[in-house]
């Protein structure tokens, strides 16, 4: 695997706006999204209705409608604008930093920022996860695609940094992602439903831990 | 800290049935809360009416009332009839192991060994912290007490081991503790919503170095 494929964003992800909507359009639909995503995030993906949206957005459910065709469409809007965000925040400022442990360093960080600053709201990867559990379907699709996608940035940030020798060569990459990944998930846990005052040093102790035991030296 | 600790059961649980109930009402009382946990497995203890439950039950709306003062008593006791399923799955055979890291390991163990039994079902400690995560009340406390019981037996065994020379002694419990719950919640992720076949490899070599790194010897 080429070391640059960090920059890859498989699977392609959708634009923000229709191709065809005439720009007044796009930007009624981008206004859309934005007050969908709002409201997503604090009553769940499974909590957004049509009828609500448009409440506040002051339009009629028909013109919701016409934006999306269905409630499940606007949903996975939902999700691909959250994908747009959290690329912009977390993945975009890590891929600046030196490849290697720099970047994976930065990703970690960038990623666990987020979770703090998301603090008032929620997080769609792990609230869309409870409840598209067991919910086929181009909602759980896109969720899971999306995941997927910065999970296998961390895996390939971790493939970098064995390839700039930071890392063991013996470093089973999936495996310390997974790892990583358990460390982001403890920490969204322990602070939001726990209220743990701790959580935020253990999950920085806990990843200089793991570099520590794979490093190369 | 007294070894012996581990076997304490803080906060105080609540009996399994009414004290003051007869013979019979404890026993339709039970059913109930039976029919109810396996409910809400499925729709969340958030999506569990007292209408659902009583068309389930073949019962009257006021029928389940008598037993249950409202929805969120109903809802508390549900969440503590799982804590009383988890102590009996996974806390009561580890403590049957000797005392240090096989006790650790032991529960470790029975808590994968868990997440894996109930694929069919939902986990109410995973599914519970995201729908109460933002509703303060007793339905709230009663899940956030239940599960830092567990968290807080799993630091316990790690003191536990350090008592007996099988961690060393600077290891930090509370940091290591954090760390695994990590793995576990990783594990339920990575299993249940990503369905990624190598989440019961990757929980488990992460659980061993783990103790491989905060090790005695």
């Amino acid at each position: 695997m080429p070391v640059s494929s960090l920059s890859n964003a498989k699977p392609s992800v959708p634009p923000r706006t229709a191709p065809r909507a005439s720009p007044k359009g796009q930007q009624t639909r981008a206004a859309i999204v934005d007050a969908a995503l709002s409201l997503a995030s604090q009553v769940g993906l499974d909590g957004l209705t049509i009828g609500h949206l448009a409440e506040l957005m002051h339009m009629s459910k028909s013109g919701v409608f016409a934006h999306f065709g269905s409630r499940e469409d606007l949903q996975v809007s939902v999700v691909w604008e959250y994908h747009h965000r959290f690329r912009a925040e977390v993945f975009e400022p890590a891929i600046r930093a030196e490849r290697g442990l720099p970047r994976l360093r930065a990703l970690f960080d960038n990623w666990v920022h987020r979770i703090n600053a998301e603090l008032a709201s929620g997080c769609l990867f792990t609230s869309g996860a409870v409840q598209f559990e067991a919910q086929d379907g181009p909602v759980r699709d896109a969720l899971t695609a999306s995941v997927s996608t910065w999970l296998e940035a961390l895996s390939r940030a971790i493939e970098q940094a064995k390839v700039q020798s930071h890392l063991h060569p013996e470093c089973d990459a999936a495996a310390l992602s997974f790892h990583i990944h358990g460390l982001i998930l403890s920490l969204h846990y322990q602070t939001r439903f726990l209220k743990a005052p701790d959580a935020l040093r253990h999950a920085t102790s806990g990843f200089d831990q793991l570099i520590q035991q794979h490093s190369a030296n």
